[in-house]
């Protein structure tokens, strides 16, 4: 056996001398980042060893710089562990920070939760008034019949034998506990957004409203592959393997719960209700529900519409009563956490024409017109999270998040204001949109010669930062390092990924204002959901040719509008009846059955 | 340690050498008739000593005739087990071999189960028409919104990989289970009617409304106390006692489930639903909440509302998802059996004035009329139910269940047919009736002397019947043996008993019929409920005085009126609901309140 500590979690955990650090780190329930679930073909999954043997790899040919190979940096996939190993797995919560400032309810928001807790004063009953506690109780609280459930019967001979003064815990048609005195206050909730990057966390007093705490962890599945396919194809239809990642949520957000506890001073035994969103595949995982048929034509989810489910059922930390309502999917590949963030905008409602869009692997996009309402999901690629680019990277400390091409020279923000390490999927929008903008690269996404450019005009300065490889591919570099080595780059082929993924989400777009009859020009709102939309510059975006062009004041950046709406739907049961009417009412439009796609895909690809 | 074995059972068992009968008993889980719960005052524990140490005894003065003892017979709660003891517990089963008899359900009687198992044929969704498994389901169904029950989305993608034909199982407004193929007979529910002394399991085909099966048991409580003023004593509050019993019910239940398993090939994983009714401590007892407080003035229940409750919570042995409804109560004396078994009568929605009357230990009465309707409970004693009479016994072989005084002598039936060994509860209504009929019991109920007997004419053989014991006390004979010995007799103290029972009894019906403002000729119906109902002489009950007197033809016996009420919200939501409803609207009166009782009581101790 190797006893081995993963830093910064500062982590023991005794494992099989030799395995890899990837199932080392799952076997201590650590999540290290990675798309290809430890197939070692991503490169992304990488640790740096602190202390042990740096020579026992698996691959050699792991794909690293030398530069980092030399730091002591190593593919988690590849190398092995040997005993006394310490490991540091580099920071990514720096979405997650970001994530969690997006958090803020619609103005006006009115609160209307499943859950109350009710303080009343029982008085004892007489012979002459013989009455059952459970009569005097429904009298008092007049909310018309209500079912007990069991503990609170057996409780309340005990409770009203101590004090006449109680409280009561009302769960939609339920009275779920009772308590000694006035404990109004003591009433939570927790809604939680599953992301395939990252899990949003909220705990929320449902008696004030108020939100009481958030946490953004990276999401535990993470381990077992970074994106949905990757994760269906751990599973691969195997129970064991399903309940594993099943847990790892609910374990994660139980560790949340629990910091709740230490930081807030509050008990799990008064969180009495959950909402979870995520996309398809998470609310299927996490409901322990198979979800193979997602990543297999025709992608028919086994389940779409919301539901209560008993949170004792899921291991979840709270009280023994405790309901979960899980929001509306809408399709295989448009999850709850669209059903969520579409709640933020009046898409659904109003007969404006609009356009909401959430980038992320996939492009969710919804749009309305014409009394309709279209919804599809487009194969974007990660391109826009930093992961098919050469050097991207999250938006973490590091990352290149904003470019900007002047008359002379090229201007870049860093997220942490330090030396760039790579670049964020708003830095990438932002740098290839300059780049189209100031014509670097053509139509075709094709990046001119520095010759070229200067024959145009531009400045040596710029125009010198197109540079090539030993084989020929041109690059644009965009940071230099103190000595003058270019360190970080936009590549050919990145411009072909973001080419890809861009195009994949115009088509989707234009797809649908097509099959709703209406132009581009004609679209009186553009709402840009996650983190994504709060950092991008829509000025980019509609040069990279993702976003139509329309004027910028009709472009408006949601926030987090999965997570908002996640708590909306804790705090107001109004918004889940709109939310099942929006799930219900939304048409959904399978792309890759549209005879049409693949010629709007190859349009759309082109930059204008 | 010593072991011993029970016999009809054969059940063996190891317990410490030297505890009492009875407390080996409760460890076998065997229940052993009683009343005093093991304080040994009422004799009535009395069990066969096959083998083992007959000496061996707590008390010698325990309250057993010589008789008896020379046959071997000892008081369970008196003597001590030594191992290799073989005990035989005595036959009480055919009280409920009565009960079960009296199950029919009313005439036209239409069932709509909370429970339907529908078959539907799913066909493949395909990518035009991309369909969640969920939604197909739903339309197929067409009954509106449904909820799915966790396992059912886990198994969903499974089963339909497997067939496209399923059958579902719908619980209320959740779909609780999917199965392949067509399961739709395999549909079943459980009514229980929890009686103190016995409980009554039946099994009903929810698909086809038909009895599959009926078990009546002796209340395995009884151990622990005969009547539920002992129960509540054993309890005292305590958790783990109370658990004991809780739990002595659910196994009970459970071994009767077993056993419908064996007998109709059925699984206890196609039971859905079941139905429990009883009064209201039994009602607690079941809940696992504390009945203390029905002991102690006001007498008030925890809860009388009706309720659903997850089956696995009370550790029944059905589907997972299960759910078991509990008939309201309507006061601490009146529990869900009444609730129950006044849906056999018209009483509550009618406007005939009418009274509902059942007899236990309690009298439990409903009557109605202008506009009203009452209910209350009076404490009758055991006298009818043979407990505080010296040969009292229950409905079980060899008890006199009728007697006729014709001019010349007495004559009697027995259960069985045979030898008579005492007398159960019509058989003391019939005796005291046919004895208050002929004037051998004057208005005062005392038993006149042989010779005022043949003052007036009575025959001999008659008259001197009644005798005289060593302390000048009269008695009755009813039954002299072989060798013209009094083998069976009904002493003055048994008719003091009768009294002070049909006293009670009727003090509550006149104070009902004054409180509604009718007198005992304007009934139009005396309901009679249960097996004491079905067997008692309605001329009998009239002179003894425990109804009043009308007309015979307006007297029914409704037959186990609380075992057909459970069978019927078993199998029907609108007879739940009524059932609410009439319990709701019904108005208790609690007797000990009221002024009169007392000069009510007094005088309707006397015999008219």
């Amino acid at each position: 056996m190797a006893k081995i500590t993963f830093l910064p979690q500062n982590a023991e955990v005794s494992v099989r001398e030799g395995i890899s650090v990837l199932q080392a780190a799952a076997a201590a329930g650590i999540s290290i980042d990675g798309n290809c679930a430890g197939k070692k073909t991503c490169g992304k999954c990488k640790v740096k060893i602190k202390q042990g043997d740096l020579s026992y790899c698996v691959d050699p040919n792991e794909k690293l710089s030398a530069v980092d190979r030399a730091a002591g940096y190593r593919l988690a996939c590849c190398h092995r562990v040997s005993d006394g190993m310490v490991i540091e797995i580099p920071e990514a919560e720096t979405t997650a920070d970001r994530k969690k400032k997006l958090i803020r309810l619609p103005e006006g928001f009115q609160k209307n939760t499943a859950v109350q807790k009710i303080c009343i004063q029982v008085r004892r009953t007489t012979l002459e008034e013989q009455e059952s506690m459970d009569h005097s109780i429904l009298k008092l609280l007049s909310l018309g019949k209500l079912a007990f459930r069991k503990n609170v019967l057996q409780k309340l001979p005990h409770i009203l034998k101590e004090q006449e003064k109680i409280t009561l815990t009302v769960l939609g048609r339920e009275i779920i506990d009772v308590e000694c005195g006035d404990r109004v206050d003591e009433n939570y909730g927790v809604a939680v957004d599953i992301g395939t990057t990252t899990v949003l966390v909220m705990l929320w007093n449902l008696s004030t409203g108020q939100m009481a705490a958030i946490r953004g962890i990276t999401n535990p599945q993470g381990s077992y592959g970074a994106d949905v396919i990757s994760r269906i194809s751990y599973i691969d239809g195997d129970e064991e393997k399903l309940t594993v990642l099943k847990n790892a949520i609910s374990e994660g957000i139980n560790n949340c719960i629990q910091e709740f506890e230490k930081e807030r001073k509050i008990s799990h035994r008064n969180i009495y209700n959950f909402t979870v969103v995520g996309n398809t595949t998470m609310s299927h995982i996490f409901m322990g529900v198979d979800p193979s048929q997602l990543a297999k034509i025709p992608f028919a989810p086994v389940f779409t519409g919301s539901g209560d489910v008993a949170a004792a059922e899921l291991g979840l930390m709270c009280h023994e009563n405790a309901s979960v309502y899980r929001a509306a999917n809408i399709a295989g590949h448009v999850g709850s956490d669209i059903t969520a963030g579409i709640l933020t905008t009046d898409i659904v409602e109003s007969k404006r024409k609009q356009l909401f869009i959430d980038i992320g692997t996939n492009g969710e996009l919804v749009i309305s017109g014409n009394g309709r309402t279209l919804t599809c999901s487009t194969a974007a690629g990660p391109a826009f999270e930093g992961s098919s680019i050469r050097q991207g990277m999250r938006a973490a400390k590091g990352a290149i998040e904003r470019v900007d091409i002047n008359e002379k020279d090229v201007e870049i923000s860093v997220i942490g204001g330090c030396k760039p390490i790579g670049i964020c999927g708003s830095g990438i929008i932002d740098a290839v949109g300059e780049l189209v903008r100031k014509k670097i690269v053509n139509e075709n996404g094709r990046i001119r010669t520095a010759g070229e450019l200067k024959e145009c005009g531009m400045s040596d300065r710029i125009a010198d930062r197109v540079r090539q490889d030993e084989s020929g591919k041109k690059y644009f570099v965009l940071y230099f390092d103190e000595d003058g080595k270019e360190d970080v780059s936009i590549t050919q082929k990145d411009i072909r990924e973001v080419q890809l993924a861009k195009g994949a989400i115009y088509a989707g777009i234009t797809i649908m204002m097509n099959e709703i009859g209406i132009s581009a020009d004609e679209l009186e709102r553009i709402s840009i959901a996650g983190a994504f939309g709060s950092y991008i510059r829509k000025q980019s975006a509609i040069h990279v040719g993702l976003l139509p062009e329309i004027d910028e004041s009709r472009i408006i950046s949601l926030g987090n509008s999965a997570g908002i709406g996640a708590a909306m739907l804790l705090l107001s049961t109004d918004y889940r009846a709109e939310a099942d009417r929006a799930a219900e009412m939304i048409e959904h439009i399978e792309l890759a059955n549209r005879p049409e796609f693949q010629k709007q895909y190859m349009a759309s690809m082109k930059f204008k």
